[in-house]
């Protein structure tokens, strides 16, 4: 399974009408994003955030899943009639939309054969074949079908399932990166910082994202490589720039 | 300008490799969304985060400018390489990416023809034919291409902006919504309230939210119309099916 020095990808597909209409804040891809650079080497491409509605989150997982190496999706498989990821995903690849065994048996032994009503037997039906992501918070399970991750939209739910999804996972080159804080406008350093990029064009992609802190303004310039001494050998250019230019630095 | 009485949609483009990577945790979607739909009645329908790269921008903007009534871009708009938002849409477009003569003046006079350097004036080069979104906080514009609007990715400056892209906007029919919390779980209520979903289906939407708070477990149940008499209904029949069940209400 553990395939080093290559680049894998991976995209997140938010499934939720309440995050579209902005009641609420999603706070999964930035959690996702992390954990799969931090611990799979595994680099987010693309997010999407889409309706509660079937065709819609059918067309997507396909064409997702066709563009990138994982595709993970959040939300909507929890027990009431919004609840459409599993069956969306059925309809994406033309296979059953039934019950799980495993994941049948885990919820009616967690619910005890009384309590286990329609609502709670609808979070065992999955696509036919898809793997099961454990869950140790509320049981109910996510599942994987094919290249496709299928996780709960609640933070911390999913944040207590994440691990759970490293075995189906193929690991990549990780993604290092440097901040480097300084008291300037991005103006200041936005020749040189560009000539640097170009010079490390293959390797090292810089950003400069400008903040505002304690009525200063400042900017962050972040490096990001999956090579280390690539990464170094492109701050010390620009601490070098930036010494020359007399720019105070407010935090390496 | 105005035509009310209508469904108007629009989607978000978020560019930016800080999101992506979860350095940064976005911000931006549920304010555009609710300003969209509270003053404007515009419905968000889907929301995209891209990297930093050209082609990708490009063919992200064609597909959804397409697709939607408008397309809200965030990011990129700055004068650091990384900045590529508007040569983007002028490939998208195939339109000439050049100096906007208001956009310059702006930006000369708000800087001073001896601060006014590359990077600077680098913010007043626009796909040809833009209309200029004002800036109250750091004098850069926005931009509308088409029907695609683009502002910057800071929070604070891009909600200092937002109301000047209102001139822009066909306003559309407002989507009212109503949160019910309970104190029950989701499975108790799921079957009625997908009959009850069903019985509307044409007219709201209903929505079922988990959420955990002070060591309680609880429902939301937000429901979504444009037509505020269907979502008074629909608000006394969920209602009466919670009384039926004897669930306490935590928050109407």
């Amino acid at each position: 399974m553990n395939k080093k020095n290559k680049k894998v990808n991976a995209s997140i597909l938010i499934i939720g009408n309440e995050i579209l209409s902005g009641r609420t804040q999603d706070k999964n891809v930035s959690f996702i994003s992390n954990w799969l650079n931090s611990k799979c080497g595994i680099s987010v491409q693309e997010v999407r955030i889409i309706p509660d509605h079937q065709k819609t989150i059918a067309k997507n997982v396909l064409e997702l899943s066709k563009k990138f190496n994982y595709v993970f999706t959040t939300g909507g498989i929890g027990p009431t009639h919004d609840d459409i990821t599993a069956i969306s995903i059925s309809k994406a690849f033309k296979v059953k939309y039934e019950f799980h065994k495993e994941a049948y048996f885990i919820l009616e032994k967690y619910y005890g054969k009384k309590k286990f009503n329609d609502g709670r037997k609808k979070m065992a039906k999955m696509p036919r074949g898809a793997k099961l992501i454990y869950n140790p918070s509320s049981a109910a399970p996510g599942f994987m079908t094919k290249n496709v991750l299928s996780l709960p939209g609640v933070p911390s739910i999913l944040n207590s399932m994440i691990e759970n999804c490293k075995r189906y996972l193929i690991k990549g080159l990780k993604t290092h990166s440097k901040t480097i804080s300084l008291y300037t406008v991005e103006s200041n350093i936005a020749k040189k910082l560009g000539q640097i990029q170009k010079e490390y064009k293959k390797f090292v992609d810089i950003g400069s994202y400008p903040f505002f802190r304690l009525g200063k303004i400042g900017v962050a310039v972040v490096t990001r490589s999956t090579s280390l001494s690539k990464l170094k050998s492109v701050n010390k250019k620009i601490i070098k720039m930036v010494n020359f230019k007399k720019i105070q630095i407010l935090k390496i």
